[in-house]
């Protein structure tokens, strides 16, 4: 059994990291911090888990958490993941981080789109993208994972191999995305009162201006010779649970549905994760639901010489604490899908 | 009083007819129909309405249609709508039409977008088409009327400025939309199952071959030299009301969001229910959710050369009922807003 | 036009008291105020008001209030309401206080109940109790009402009847109630973050020590000769507005549900607002919303010899703000229903 | 690996069946039956099993059935399990019918509960009833068992404790209960329209008429000497899962909530799937959304002298197929958690 740290575990990620592990065999949670909540029990926050897990936040602590952990999860939110990450480095350990703030080679780029100094710019570069279908090899061998943001998992696999075979404009692809209303965090905000989200959808960072976009660019980029530039419009809509991304990109030349169902089932056919749905279906956000499956669907505008693709997962498990399970599986040796074989919560 | 008759009155548009001709004070329903509850009362199907309306649905009949009302909504389904419409036009009867039959000019694009026989074709291009905003003058000297579909609505009122003033290519507008599950109809569906709807977002008809594109492709056309190409990507999200609308243009000249803020706020300074929203504010389903009102915002992306217009209203109101109430509003000689000052039902 | 002030106009039931005076011919809303919001406009925080009304948030000053308005809404919090509702009695301005502050005869019931020190104990027992079907002709000669809870009224107008016509035990009623999330106010708390609420039910105060407990006594107790004692058990369920009160009384003799809706149709037959249902139907939450009215429907349960009443409101409308622009109606000698003949949104 | 058939596989519990045996490491589905839907794909009607079950619906056909598989669960509607139980009773084959048609040991109650006639009276008395909980030893040793119903599985286990240790009038026991809407199953109907069900809650067999009544007064009157009469009042609440029971009983002697929370941790000691709350705390729905945990939480209300007992379970998992598969799992002799030790999701 190894152990397993959660830092910043009183966050929705970490409530679900908690909730998938559970379900597996190989790991034990040996060390849970929130400092806000340090002395609560966790089923004081999560009730879901009462009688499941006895554990108590704790504060953090560099050195008892050395002691109490082989394996890390940074829960935490970007800007403070970076106060962390770097005392937890070595000796073997490993650590995942699911913030934003390793995901960048450049310190140029995180501070113009994430607005804050990073202070340990020694550290980029040094990180793993821990987008498993797309790194496998890289990150069995990495002790260092940054885990992807939930729009950029979403949308990469919808677009990658689109991107490697060439069919598409680099430079004009519009990605429309709805996130469900945990994308927000747990804490209390006017935006995320009930009253304000139910029977609803609303826009945010209309413009260009999510600090998601380098990323997608950046990782998206290294499928395809040019400069990727992409249109990113996201979205609330009235769920808990979701990324639905749809992509709109001018095709190169003529194709069909058929044709390019064939391309994405080869390239992702050794990807338990990721499902491509027959021609005429497309995903929906619930049958993904508490999973950590994409599903993938598409279709040609042959009027418009465009193509459609739709992906949804689950932002809090492919798009955060499943997908950095998958990541710690790879790490580990494990079985990639270990803990996560559980399928989408329908109806 | 002027005596109104809905036909088709038990599905949702004309139960919202209903609904909204409670607060009007210079018209009387005097006619209900609806051939599979002909005999029921309208509260046993809306509740909403016990004590308020004694009505009682009737089987459609011409001779007595036009002996009990002077003007007729008609709320039927495309392919059914113009089996009666032809015997209420007339006589200085006014006629609003709902459905999709009479919308377009030529039989060819009816027939192929709505894989139907059109029975009627001499009546084609005789409708004024009934968005109110953009067709005022000439709905106001009309008796026949084809109130514009959900979707076209919200998408034409949330480009037509840019259109108008030249401002973006023409051939590559991306229309991301969202509906409410009422836009599906009344009727019991799988699709349309509590469980099937809720906490979700899925996607129909996604390669370009909804029957609203050539509707729109067609009044968009009137405000540019040159024809209008548009894709269109629609989707049932987890909301009873509203069509929710994310507008993708590509701009012919750099240009800002404030300079397009006033271009719209310019187009639509006479009416009042258009509402543009200010910089930095983007409309939100549940703001106009029972009203009337379309609200729009906007954004540049500088980096891509896009502009974004984000346009919502209530599918079942702007969308249908309520654009049809403003049409009979200014074709009978009443205040455009009587009966429609509602405002959205927030929280 | 009578001129009217809103005191705590930035809360759920200030904004509700804007929305539905849009539509009351015989006021203008020249006053509102909310000390944190001061400043911003009433948009801002209500973006379905863009473009209706162009109100600015103003701190509260009993002198410019006493300029600016006649009647005065009171849209504050227990326990603050006490602090303004003084300053503005006298001169036959009329105050409407949505709080509970002035709802008991003594003080000590309140204390004890709402667990703080009452500041005007010599104002108790001067407020009319504005439950409108119940009080009408006091409303009509009082210049100080008390609006009733949200709780209060479902369940009042739900009973009144059986204890006004002795036919249950007045010791053994039990009030299973549901509110909507927006009960809870507009503050944002862990409690009502959409991820707490949506697809969820939960409760509180279960032991019978909920602050709506003596205020129903106390009112029901008035249509009885003996003392009321109730089992009240509310509950949070996932709709944004309303209350959904189940209430099971012992009846003292044996009769039919068809006797007892005569003596409920008898019972409220000069009342718009109280709708009571058929046999065999029950209200439901939407049939109310957005509106003033209280569905009632009811049924024996003759293996037990009990009655289940079953009463719908909307807990914003005839639950706060609908009802105390009822009761401005009929204290200031306008129709009754002015501004209210709005029919709950269905679908 | 034991051959699991799955006889009515298209519903709602059918589905669950098969998601929750995803994670079940004794069994494989190898027969799935669903007459409507006979030769297409379980996941062209549950999207979420894409890429997880190759499996194909077939018509039912005994001598196929009793073929391919050793253990069945019968998910068909009551009045239809009855025709396929016999015939696949016998030769160590293993029986679980979750329909309520072999719950009662006399044909009369079921016929003037369910309104139908009994084909099989001679195999009434037969199943054991399947409260694991309750009945774990006898279900242990049987090859067939009738599985509870959602109402019942959550009402009993809230009073049991009550009734065993004489706590409780037995004749004054209010249910009031929400389910959550895929209780009404998959079927297109008029009440299960998103547009029916969202924001909402209503009522249904308000007067004591409801088929689980018999059931619930059965079994709970086994754990007292007198008879059990209850009144119980379901409500259809806007959720797809779960079971949420509010009952109140009035007490026999003063107690306190603690010693009640006592006799409850007692009698549910060696019970992992019964999880009772501490003082305080109540169930919500979403706690136990997805899993097979009941929980359960309680409060004296010392002033009206009742206790209020809350119990929240999943309808479709411990109301349904959860437990169908926890009491295979007690028959088969496997651990009576496996494939059941998935956590409630929230958020």
């Amino acid at each position: 059994m190894i152990k397993v740290g959660i830092v910043g575990a009183s966050g929705y990620t970490g409530a679900e990291l908690m909730r998938l592990l559970t379900n597996h065999p190989e790991v034990e949670i040996s060390y849970v911090t929130a400092n806000k909540y340090a002395g609560q029990k966790v089923s004081a926050l999560y009730p879901n888990f009462y009688g499941i897990y006895d554990l108590t936040f704790e504060k953090f602590d560099l050195d008892v958490a050395k002691k109490k952990a082989e394996v890390f999860f940074i829960a935490l939110p970007h800007g403070t993941a970076m106060d962390v990450v770097p005392g937890l480095l070595g000796d073997n350990r490993k650590v995942i981080d699911l913030s934003g703030d390793f995901r960048f080679p450049e310190k140029g780029i995180y501070e113009s789109w994430y607005k804050m100094t990073h202070k340990h710019p020694e550290l980029l570069g040094k990180a793993t993208y821990g987008l498993c279908e797309i790194n496998r090899e890289e990150i069995k061998k990495s002790n260092f994972v940054s885990n992807p943001g939930c729009y950029p998992t979403g949308s990469i696999l919808g677009v990658a191999p689109l991107l490697k075979e060439n069919l598409i404009f680099e430079d004009n692809i519009i990605i429309d995305a709805l996130t469900g209303v945990s994308g927000a965090g747990r804490g209390a905000k006017e935006g995320t009162h009930y009253c304000s989200c139910d029977e609803n959808v609303s826009s945010y960072k209309v413009g260009g201006t999510h600090q998601h976009i380098p990323e997608m660019e950046q990782e998206m980029g290294k499928f395809s010779g040019k400069e990727v530039r992409l249109t990113f419009i996201p979205h609330v809509a009235s769920f808990s649970r979701g990324i639905y991304s749809t992509i709109c990109c001018k095709l190169k030349e003529d194709t069909s549905t058929e044709k390019l169902l064939k391309v994405y089932n080869n390239f992702y056919k050794k990807d338990y994760f990721v499902k491509i749905l027959p021609k005429g279906v497309y995903p929906e956000v619930k049958s993904v639901t508490g999973s950590n499956f994409c599903q993938i669907g598409l279709e040609v505008d042959e009027r418009t010489g465009k193509v459609i693709v739709i992906s949804a997962i689950d932002n809090l498990v492919k798009g955060a604490s499943g997908q950095a399970i998958q990541n710690m599986n790879l790490m580990c040796g494990f079985d990639e899908k270990e803990g996560l074989e559980v399928v989408g919560l329908v109806p």
